[in-house]
């Protein structure tokens, strides 16, 4: 019989996530009842958003249970179906989560055709992350040729789909990421303006200088240090898209309510926009996306970064190099080959 | 020969401004020349946004100069013309400062027909405060029909339209205000659906009793205690439009930039909009809010109330009261009579 294997969360994480807090089983592979289908995972995406799915405070979705299977976006391969509209060897997209196999009802799978672009871009640039990137900045952030762009984890997935798309839209983009390499990847290979090190003890001179007009859209993902460096740099009409707060997710108190008398005084008279997003709020817009960035994809104006973990079990340590930038690119766990 | 007044300021207040910021001077009235008419002051408006005039940090406006006349919108009495479009008896609304006496060259002057409703409402609900609350509220705010909007200085000017808008376009309208009296007049003049006292020790927990569905609009143009009582009652997609600040005018230190790590959270979690303004970023919609306005003012369903001290020599200590909330209503000064 084969062998599935799941990761489970056993504990709630207090701070950063520990091996510990998750837990590696393996069961055996189920079989489709009349109507479902078996699932082969072969991409397992890690997103900075499952941290919020391990703690059980106030937030826009539920938390994964005590001994659930942790949640994910998954690609998977049909292996066995008992689903008229499914058929062996389907590759699908859904959220299959932190597993080797799932029986699905067929409900909320969308086919993915792999003539199109590589199939991990459905969790990837074609998929959740680019489609953060694309809607927040052009719904929101609503940048304008000349203007100035800034995004953090400029590397990333997010971060890194949205300076490419500012560049589209005729503005500047300055990126910001951990280390040499990846602000080298950024400005060199995905054509930012600029890329600055957030480690850099002169980060809010530097991005100052970067940014000598001032900033008009910050798309915000990360927050802690590198948003008060941004925030006195935000011109009159800024929008700050908010989709991400990594640098907070493992924050274990609130802070005090000190709601921040000076920063509520620049929204003011800067009349500044901020505005928190998820992507999903902004379902209507997924045909545009998808034409729009499968065209900038093909032409080779949006660019993506890949970077990826062997097997299931490589899951859980991911994800904690993923909430300390230890990725460079898009965090992808390869959970199975493409082909068996 | 006539004398004039001025109230010029003489320092930049350091916290709250007292008497000694202020001088008044007496001059002569200047007489018009060519092309210039001579006004006489009827209504001088006092705004809390004049405390940001005196300081010169950085805002949307530069500050009045050391040794100038205090800015202010008027209403007044052409006395003198040599303008051929304006004659002796016109009465025209303009920023003719704290002064008894103002020559123009009639550039930015707006007659007033004081057939259509008292000449003082140009400075209060049918001008500048009516239409930082319609705008804010319409524009941003977007009240829908059942939903819950808050507003403070609620038995003030801007406060008083909010509501009583908020009302109009069938949303629940709960008001926060200084003292029995003013929540009294609110709930029972103005309508508004409950109004609390700020000074209520309880008021965090007697808030949420008033917005037990939580609140989708608040209408911001305090900050401070308020703001941290109304800010965790937020509903998902809550709007924020923040016009003012008066609870941190006064400030005489920037808070350290602790950007509220547990504010930002919220605005992400709940797809929270901040957006600051200023009533003339909304210039274009002046012909519908005067329409909207007059016609609900005229049927009695936007009530306005107002606050007059006489003479131009009450003027600092009115706009020093007006800082503290000890107004109840609209802030006018009578510098002069309707007629002489």
């Amino acid at each position: 019989m084969l062998q599935a294997k799941r990761v489970v969360l056993v504990t709630r994480p207090i701070g950063e996530p520990k091996a510990s807090d998750f837990r590696i089983e393996e069961c055996a592979v189920p079989t489709p009842g009349p109507g479902q289908v078996l699932l082969r995972t072969i991409w397992l995406s890690l997103d900075p958003y499952m941290r919020g799915r391990m703690s059980d405070g106030p937030s826009y979705a539920a938390p994964v249970p005590i001994g659930g299977v942790m949640e994910g976006g998954t690609v998977s391969e049909v292996i066995a179906s008992s689903n008229p509209d499914l058929v062996k060897g389907d590759i699908v997209l859904w959220r299959a989560g932190w597993q080797t196999h799932a029986l699905s009802d067929g409900k909320g799978l969308t086919k993915i055709d792999p003539g199109i672009a590589p199939i991990s871009t459905a969790v990837g640039v074609l998929g959740m992350p680019g489609m953060t990137a694309y809607t927040g900045l052009v719904e929101i952030g609503k940048p304008r040729p000349g203007e100035t762009v800034v995004v953090a984890a400029a590397s990333g997935a997010v971060g890194s789909a949205v300076g490419q798309i500012a560049k589209i839209k005729g503005a500047r983009a300055v990126g910001i990421a951990g280390g040499k390499d990846k602000c080298d990847y950024v400005k060199r290979e995905l054509g930012f303006d600029d890329c600055l090190d957030h480690r850099d003890p002169d980060l809010a001179s530097k991005l100052k200088d970067a940014c000598w007009k001032g900033i008009d859209v910050y798309f915000e993902n990360v927050g802690g240090a590198v948003f008060e460096a941004v925030f006195p740099l935000l011109n009159a009409f800024a929008r700050v898209p908010v989709c991400g707060l990594i640098a907070h997710y493992n924050d274990t108190e609130a802070k005090p309510p000190k709601w921040a008398a000076s920063m509520m005084r620049a929204v003011l008279t800067k009349r500044l926009t901020i505005r928190g997003f998820i992507v999903s709020d902004f379902a209507a817009r997924q045909a545009d996306f998808l034409r729009d960035m499968s065209g900038w994809v093909g032409e080779g104006r949006v660019k993506y970064k890949e970077f990826v973990t062997e097997g299931l079990d490589s899951a859980p340590a991911a994800f904690m190099g993923l909430l300390k930038g230890a990725n460079f690119g898009k965090q992808l766990v390869r959970v199975g080959p493409d082909k068996v």
